[in-house]
């Protein structure tokens, strides 16, 4: 498994998994650590959580788990994201999901992710979505204080285009090291509006979000679905992949903004799926072809 | 009333009394200086002209009261805007309404916005539109001899998006103070381009033309002036607003990017109006409803 | 003519010849070393090739027209272009056209154009199309081994958006000193998304394609090319124009960014009509009634 260095202390393994769905998968804690312990033998040490994940309660899974394996902490890398409020039992009085980056909320987010991931700190903080009314000052402060405390190594941001990546950036003493974005065949916005180029160009590695177009490109009827789907089989054909899981996988891979695709899924099977795409090769006509077909149109 | 420093020797009032519309007031000179001295003892000592306003005259009628005054002059701040030519008896041969950047005619037109206004010296001077025909050396060339003839303290633009905003001040020898852009719950341009971002990201404080979106908000029966209104009214409710136009204003003035709304109101009563929002507050999810209101639909 | 400086050794002229059709031109090598000789007696001494036009096949037609006149190399400033893959007998396994930046391609590119063109070197190589998988760091190292090599003097881009621009650069030793867009008064893209004022930013003179929007201006019945066609010829008896080609180019050549036009005609007579342009001159309200001519609604 390819590592990926995102700091000078900080290194992701390139496939990341990704703890969105925990709460439905209904395991235990011991079947959880088997898992983890699974994906770190297949090389993922790297674990994507966010505080709303489940509804506020895929962190404490994971986190029961961790208590029974204290030793397995030093061996993974725990992402957790904040910065989206849920209308829930654990905020009764909001009218509406919502965002809030204000200090306080980061600060007692974090505190929360701590306790619940039974953690004494978080490798990498992710704010989860822009916020039109951010403040970067806020933030700024937040994230200074969460690294002097020792609580959060590192830093970045989720959905953000180039020009808050950059405002947000400004205010910052450290570097955001990461952006988590949804790319997929199916998905281009993040080429078509820049953000891939601000990655590149600044050297900062994203992680992937939906990868596999959250699944609809199994079973979508839609014109765009199904072309993608029978280029992907096409392509899957000639480089030798078992699925179009593992074509789409290597699509990510083999970029060279150095994507790190976050696999969703409690089964070990279809984990080793995206590991066994890492072994794929794809030529750069390929590549463009399933671009091409995702696009609906010819290259200009 | 809060100050906005926009550069080392330069603070605004962050509410600001715009002249749009003061050749309809049908003022007598004592009556506008008297209306002049309310809006200073409210704390708005910041004034926005444009010299095509009223056709070319609202700048003198301005002037004309000032006159009777002239000691108010120091206890104010004067903006006011070039770039545009409008088809008039100023300009007889024009055959449509357009812009022009070039070095002859911003100083032209500075020369008439001073003797317009009977002053020395305009506080801050805007490009009022961004021209694609613009020579940024030309403009670059002006506003140096404008600054060296002590006729212009400060400059800045109006309307720019962010690459146009970059490429000006990348010719200038002087930052830009401003960018008087529209904002408001019915208008979310500036947001969606990036101008937001990147006034916060320089932390250049921007002038907000339209903060009650021209009006519409209060009489449109679409279905976006709808939704919006009656979510202007329901945060009202809760913040304690004697208006929708209060919480129009608030949700700017609470907005961390120190927008500074410009109202256009010759009656004091409505002046004030703005007065009060200032004294209101909201929390982000209150800010974030109007948001949603006015996007029409949901945070993702 | 004038003489656009485009890096310290590098002077263009701003007229430019394009040779994209040269092979449905039918000439003989003496014929195309006359027209050469004659666009140089005009000032034209820049010549835009790119590896693919005419199927692979208008570099080594131009190519052996200059092998018999070899000391007209000196004089001229030869221009390619790589990075696109045609599906063609060069390429038999190809599946679709598409866009090849890898290392390799780069450089075997080169190579064929050199030899194609009879040539030592070429002035300036540019990418010809924004890839969404290239690797800047490959490009780069091309870059840097063909100007070591002395096969190339310097490097430029072609229909690069901003962010692409950017992410190219940071990787670059050398700057980029050109990017080669569509702009004419039915094309607006460039405007519109940022890249005319990139260019102005950074002092980057544009090449300029389709300058007389692929010739449907003057045939297409289309509501726009009705519009633009009357207001071109308004404007063309204004500023005593022969021809809307004229006053096309005059558009071109007056705007501030330093345009340079790339005539495409193998008929010594149109490229003097863009000469002839050259002398024209042009109000800014002139350029703007074209700008919303093109654009079909008036200034804001």
């Amino acid at each position: 498994m390819k590592r990926i260095p995102l700091a000078e202390n900080l290194e992701f393994s390139q496939i990341i998994h990704g703890l969105w769905r925990l709460s439905e998968w209904n395991m235990s804690s011991e079947q959880l650590i088997s898992f983890i312990e699974e994906c770190i033998e297949l090389g993922i040490t790297t674990f994507d959580h966010a505080d709303i994940y489940g509804g506020y309660t895929c962190e404490e899974i994971f986190g029961n788990a961790l208590a029974l394996k204290p030793e397995l902490r030093e061996k993974i890398q725990i992402v957790t994201k904040c910065g989206i409020k849920l209308k829930s039992s654990k905020f009764p009085d909001l009218k509406m999901n919502h965002y809030d980056t204000s200090k306080e909320h980061i600060l007692m987010s974090v505190n929360n992710s701590l306790k619940n991931l039974q953690t004494d700190y978080i490798d990498l903080l992710l704010i989860h979505r822009p916020n039109p009314f951010m403040n970067p000052k806020e933030v700024a402060d937040a994230f200074n204080q969460l690294q002097k405390e020792g609580k959060v190594r590192y830093f970045g941001v989720s959905n953000f285009l180039p020009s808050q990546f950059n405002m947000l950036q400004k205010h910052l003493d450290m570097p955001l090291v990461t952006n988590q974005i949804e790319v997929s065949p199916m998905q281009f916005e993040h080429f078509e509006k820049g953000t891939v180029d601000l990655l590149l160009e600044k050297g900062v590695a994203p992680m992937i979000w939906s990868p596999l177009a959250g699944g609809q490109i199994f079973t979508s009827q839609s014109e765009a679905a199904v072309r993608v789907r029978s280029m992907l089989e096409e392509i899957g054909a000639e480089i030798g992949a078992n699925s179009i899981d593992e074509v789409m996988y290597a699509w990510l891979l083999v970029h060279p903004a150095n994507m790190m695709p976050i696999v969703g899924s409690g089964k070990i099977e279809r984990v080793k799926t995206a590991v066994e795409a890492s072994k794929l090769s794809m030529t750069s006509e390929q590549w463009l072809r399933i671009y091409v077909a995702g696009m609906g149109h010819n290259l200009p």
